[in-house]
């Protein structure tokens, strides 16, 4: 016991400042979810909790752009759980999946599927590029479903979901879209394109705190669960208890009603503020940042324009600059940007520009400290200008 | 897209009053973990947050009595995915495990194992009883996992886990025990008694908020994952993954860290109350609230004293008592308590003793109450001065 006490490592500090989170998620909270989340508390099975979950679903169902009435609910879990929830509930063993894998979240994609069984097969990119359509249709087959992240996080690619969902629509296959860095902030169509399970994390494009995955589900999709052979392993996650929760009000397992709190709140004040709006706000950021940045010699890591994912701004860093020295100095200002990963590691930076991250504010004090560490007067100046614009 | 608009839910009600939470959880959150909550946000891979999961993860030790430096962690998901990733984790398609199953959780566990692959057998008793250990030790056989819940919350029954454990060590087999409603409130000793997995729910007896599952692990336990044949399905809680975030500081997945924060704050107050001093507090309550409402009819629904679960009391009620009724007067009153599940429905009451709930405070509030709607007077001053006592 005794030993115990003294091994027990010195009380970390709870009163630091606040921070500014500049890093591709999570992003810093919206002050109407940070609000809500000290509400009173309320058991799962209240009242009060499933009318606001009712609240959410419909929100959600806008947000993602379902069919009238198509089902919605909150994960109590991190974007991850809203991944494997996925391969979990639709996928058997010996199924095949084609998963279009050209960066981190891709390959996690697929390494999730095989543990559930199926037999994966990758359409791959070179990095910094984006799928290409062509390559799902020749490599499609008699695939049962395609996975694809539609903004992968790693290397600030956006994907051609909705040329890739024609291609998969016209096979029968399910279409599994990870929305992680898209879905509340970049347009999302879940039934004009034809999408059959879709999920993101609530501390991306939303700004809600982490531990909830919000996902979207296909009547198409609850055909092929029901049609399974055995139950998912994953009963947390199980389609069956998350219907009955979300449509019946029983009791599968208690859920996180002061994110749930928290989320509602987030989620409503996005829709208020329009995503065509958020769309608009997220471009207009990344344009004037890139306008401040290029003359100091940083450039757009991402060839294609097109293929370039509005939220996480991927910019190849200057000949000769210390990224880990930069960073390591923006830190001890309280500043949190993200360098690549991997291969990229070193060679750029990436911006998130999801949520309360895409605003005017945050970023003045991100080039500010810039143009005192890399020594580059006028950048401060430039950013402005570029935002008048 | 009209039609959505006309068909979403007139926005829920959001500034409800203060609520009286004496469910068997989640529990009144406590006003350290409230305060920690909106604390500012920073990323799940901070220095400032890897320091408070090592004071967290020496906290859990304590909380566990686990071997000195034994691995513990938590889960980003509530209750029911601590109980899912043991299962997970450590069972492969064809291993034998025994289930003691006397109450809806050990059916949980039995459901689970089975989806995991298992064989899975059966230890059960009647209900409102508790497992007897010479059951175990008669039905052990081969078994490569026991698994027990200590408390179980449908009936207000406390399983013999010390007693159990000691039949299980000898033979080999892991124990995997449900401490959702005792740990933090009541003894635990994993090291002493023999646990090789053990976990809880952040909303139960440490009153923080829902969204984390607090785990401990054995090195028996690692060794048997580590020598499993297949990886699990379960990437989300995969031990590998979890073992390098919480020792190694590599990214698996975002952590909810606002919950971290909070839950950091809940265990600290928890041990600094002490728990031998919480387990004395659960019991001066529970035996108050059974002295005031005995003359009213109310009897322990657990006919051996040393069966019942201290943090749930279980409570038969009066003849002619009208359960939902009363129920449905309270909640009114904005006091929430619950009744009973599936055969004890109607029957029983549940009062939740957990955490903040084990108070005079909000307790006094029900007895007031049920003073007014039983038309019982006195109660009030029954249950004051069995606090006195």
């Amino acid at each position: 016991m005794k030993l115990l006490e003294i091994s027990r490592p010195s009380r970390p500090q709870t009163d630091y400042p606040e921070h500014t989170l500049l890093t591709p998620g999570p992003t810093p909270i919206h002050p109407r979810a940070m609000k809500a989340l000290t509400r009173p508390m309320l058991g799962h099975m209240d009242e009060e909790v499933f009318k606001l979950n009712r609240a959410i679903q419909a929100d959600l169902r806008e947000m993602y752009g379902t069919a009238p009435g198509a089902f919605t609910a909150l994960l109590a879990g991190t974007g991850s759980l809203g991944m494997e929830a996925g391969f979990a509930n639709l996928v058997e063993q010996g199924d095949e999946v084609l998963i279009c894998a050209n960066g981190s979240f891709g390959r996690r994609m697929a390494e999730m599927a095989a543990r559930y069984g199926a037999n994966v097969r990758l359409v791959t990119a070179p990095l910094g590029e984006a799928i290409n359509p062509g390559d799902v249709a020749d490599q499609l087959g008699n695939a049962q479903m395609v996975a694809v992240v539609h903004g992968e996080t790693s290397t600030g690619v956006l994907n051609p979901v909705p040329e890739i969902a024609e291609i998969v629509r016209r096979s029968g296959a399910l279409l599994t879209v990870d929305a992680v860095t898209t879905a509340g902030m970049e347009p999302f169509e879940m039934q004009a394109w034809g999408v059959d399970y879709v999920y993101t994390g609530a501390q991306k494009c939303l700004s809600a705190p982490p531990g909830l995955a919000p996902v979207a589900i296909s009547e198409r999709a609850f055909a092929r669960f029901a049609a399974r052979r055995q139950p998912t392993p994953l009963w947390y996650c199980d389609f069956e208890g998350l219907r009955g929760y979300w449509l019946e009000q029983t009791y599968h397992h208690t859920v996180p009603v002061n994110l749930h709190f928290a989320f509602a709140e987030a989620l409503r004040a996005a829709l208020e503020e329009g995503l065509p709006e958020r769309a608009a706000r997220v471009r207009m950021m990344g344009a004037a940042i890139t306008t401040a940045l290029t003359p100091l010699g940083f450039s757009p890591y991402v060839r294609r324009e097109q293929d370039r994912l509005p939220t996480v701004l991927a910019l190849r860093l200057p000949e000769g600059l210390d990224d880990a020295a930069v960073r390591k100095e923006l830190r001890k200002r309280e500043i949190s940007i993200t360098g690549g990963l991997g291969p990229t590691a070193g060679l750029i930076w990436r911006l998130g520009l999801m949520g309360e991250a895409a605003r005017p504010a945050p970023y003045r004090i991100l080039m500010s400290a810039l143009e005192d560490i890399l020594n580059a007067p006028g950048l401060v100046k430039r950013f402005e200008a570029a935002l008048e614009r």
